[in-house]
């Protein structure tokens, strides 16, 4: 069986790309009115250049249930076109493992997400139940991309040995519960420092990357840090910078795909300054 | 105006209760088959004892869109009934603030909850979009009731001088967001000596006590330590021992509204052991 991780490199290494588009509907910044027409326009113009969608799913419950409406015909509108991409349904749930069985049901089976990302405060043994889902992939929160961030996560835990900060403590419990090659990791690119550190503890584990584009996170470090030893095992996520690159409806499509061209082509040519090819695996 | 921690101090007192009842239907468990059916009845037979209802979104999410629109139903019923009592949604969401303003407007605005539970991952930063709805309350995940929590939330945080847990830090840093009071904890009665070390950290902060019934969670004990000094501020959650009492259709309900009484009872009574009497603020 091919596992998530094994699928995800396959998409990328097919689509010479690491980027994740973010499809986060805000009826302020669309150039058209009807969510899913605009993801609509947005997955056609972008499909063979993306190796993930991400909808953030707080936008659509955010509108009520025609949010929620227009959110599965996304994800089977990207399945139905795209059938090779990742559609990664950005949740960040947790709780304890009787109410995680029914997040991982709704995400996994009812949604229908091939993917999702996890909040690990109550340990591995609660998140088991998403992982059960073999075939899907669960991206743990590690090092989020907001300003206010290490006030929780730069903690320092003395019982390790040497200290560790707290979001280094979740990476490693992370890969003790990778059994089945289905966990990852979120690190912002606003913090490349800490990414880079998030990758030491985790090889061969895909890393999610959100925070480049309008949160102005470092994409060249990012890379540069987060690129795995042998499967690049990344995933660089950008929402508004693509999906807003215009607001006119003549030609917002035109423009997402011309900011996600410019956004892969940009990580290859950090890849090829690092000497890594797509050839090479 | 009256705060979101005095509103819910003064339902508590008008029905002299501090029991919160979780609405978490699972099908292979509810005596009925229709999720709103089943809530419906468990409301009309309990909304005189109780002075929050829980519905656990999980749950509803796993049901699809049929569930959706049964939580739509169960907030506005419970609000038409019993307009005093609390509908706190749990949903433990936490993300950056851009993602958390979406996620708060979903809870409060379109599903019309009177509270929410948190997660604190990203920091207060992040929190703020939750907390500026000023009459509504946000529970924040500190002690969780699962096995597995010490995973996470005890490891030892040496900068803080004594060293604490993580959870205790998690406590404070709560109490500072706390600038409207309108913010809570969350911390589980089957580790009722955390519980009080939340409480100490937090005097005059509502908590949310899971983990009592099916979990085991020791009642007393998390009564007497987690009672605040001036009013009660506590709220104590029971979910399948109450609406699972039975499952025949004939008298799930009557024996719903019988273990919410006995709960109700037995806090009352280990009140009265501690010298505390609803009579006295």
């Amino acid at each position: 069986m091919t596992t998530f991780t094994e699928r995800l490199w396959g998409v990328s290494r097919s689509k010479r790309s690491l980027v994740c588009v973010g499809l986060d509907p805000d009826p302020d910044l669309m150039a058209v009115p009807d969510v899913l027409e605009f993801n609509k326009a947005i997955i056609d113009a972008t499909r063979d250049l993306v190796c993930a969608y991400k909808p953030n799913v707080a936008f659509y419950e955010a509108l009520g249930r025609p949010g929620l409406d227009a959110l599965a015909g996304t994800v089977a509108y990207a399945h139905s076109v795209a059938p090779d991409v990742i559609v990664l349904g950005d949740a960040k749930r947790g709780d304890i493992a009787s109410t995680n069985k029914m997040y991982a049901r709704a995400l996994f089976e009812v949604w229908g997400f091939d993917a999702t990302t996890v909040n690990g405060y109550c340990g591995g043994e609660a998140l088991e139940p998403f992982f059960e889902y073999e075939d899907r992939g669960s991206f743990v929160l590690c090092r989020t991309s907001n300003p206010g961030a290490t006030e929780i996560q730069d903690r320092e835990l003395s019982e390790e040995n040497p200290p560790v900060l707290y979001y280094q403590y979740i990476a490693t419990r992370a890969r003790e519960w990778n059994a089945r090659d289905n966990v990852g990791l979120v690190a912002g690119a606003t913090y490349p420092e800490d990414l880079g550190a998030v990758r030491a503890r985790c090889p061969g584990m895909p890393m999610l990357v959100p925070g480049v584009g309008s949160q102005s996170g470092d994409l060249g470090a990012s890379v540069r840090l987060g690129l795995d030893a042998d499967a690049f095992n990344l995933l660089v996520s950008s929402s508004r910078g693509i999906i807003y690159a215009s607001r006119d409806p003549k030609d917002f499509a035109d423009a997402a795909r011309k900011a996600t061209g410019n956004l892969r082509d940009e990580i290859n040519r950090i890849l090829e300054q690092e000497g890594r090819h797509w050839s090479e695996n």
